[in-house]
């Protein structure tokens, strides 16, 4: 059975338990604290030598990281990921802005203020991540204000991936009420079968 | 033809030119001037709402931007992306590795040093960098130790992707004297057919 390596609160873990679930894969979830140091020790850096998690085991001894990463790995070759080549294209794109232009934002945030605890002493910092933040949830409402889904039309690893910062982004002190294409795309992902919360 | 929406002495904008020029693929290069502000003008966010370089234009008013996503676009179907679905997987997870735990870090410190040349301003900027640069060589290195390629023993956009910002690092500000098998690497990198230097 597939083990997923996991802080569970994290949306980058949630992402992979959200897929699996919609796949039908059962899979084992192995705790990893990360504000503990866990993803750190020397025998979890065996698993994934960049000491992060999400981190899936596959087979025994043969694992894989990067949660965008490990989307794509899931979803090829079901309804999840496009056939089409520059369907697929346009999924890369969504999924390498949610690393580069979305998590380091919003996710982090979250991190200090609520996962943390500590929305006072990060209080710099946090404030230094509010543009981007709200720059990406421009870019995004920008494309829903005329999409259902933010490729081709259909619920694919690119809503999942995007899902799942953006619908606790409140939780990093972003306040969605001035985005309702993203509201309502929310709406549209928590409808799609077999979904379920962050929180199980 | 292709034109590439680019900002020549950025990474992200080589790996394409290096990709392209591998898959003797013809492509026009339009300069987007980014310390003016070029890539946030109403007319290039038309582009590329996100308002980053490097942008392709396929086609006429198709574009695809995040430079992983172009090079998964234009390797698709050919020697550079395995078609094995588990080294493809580790392919993508090199990709996602080196825009989140490496770019961020040794892409940013060049840019504050050598393309702004402002080493002074960006400080303690480029201090509080130096760790995650180094943590990304260290796992790249250990990596390298044992392979001669990222994934599956031959030359990938696992390869050009991490080659872009690494081989110039020291642009950044970080010294590769105490990484010897990245350094043997880089020369197999720069040894390969059709290569050409970020220098043009």
């Amino acid at each position: 059975m597939l083990k997923l390596y996991e802080f569970s609160t994290s949306g980058n873990c949630y992402k992979i338990r959200l897929l699996l679930t919609q796949l039908e894969i059962p899979f084992e979830r192995i705790e990893i604290d990360i504000t503990k140091g866990e993803s750190r020790t020397p025998e979890f850096l065996q698993k994934n030598p960049n000491g992060k998690i999400p981190t899936l085991e596959i087979e025994p001894g043969k694992y894989l990281s990067e949660s965008n990463a490990v989307l794509f790995y899931l979803s090829e070759g079901t309804k999840f990921l496009p056939t089409d080549k520059w369907e697929k294209a346009q999924v890369m794109q969504w999924l390498f802005f949610e690393q580069y232009s979305h998590e380091p934002y919003i996710a982090t945030s979250r991190y200090w203020i609520s996962i943390l605890g500590k929305a006072k002493e990060y209080q710099a910092e946090i404030k230094q991540k509010q543009a981007g933040g709200y720059a990406a949830l421009n870019v995004m409402e920008k494309h829903l204000e005329n999409h259902q889904f933010f490729v081709g039309n259909s619920y694919t690893i690119a809503d999942i991936c995007l899902f799942a910062y953006t619908h606790v982004a409140d939780e990093g002190g972003f306040n969605l009420n001035q985005f309702p294409a993203i509201q309502n795309w929310i709406e549209r992902v928590k409808n799609q079968p077999l979904y379920r919360s962050i929180l199980r």
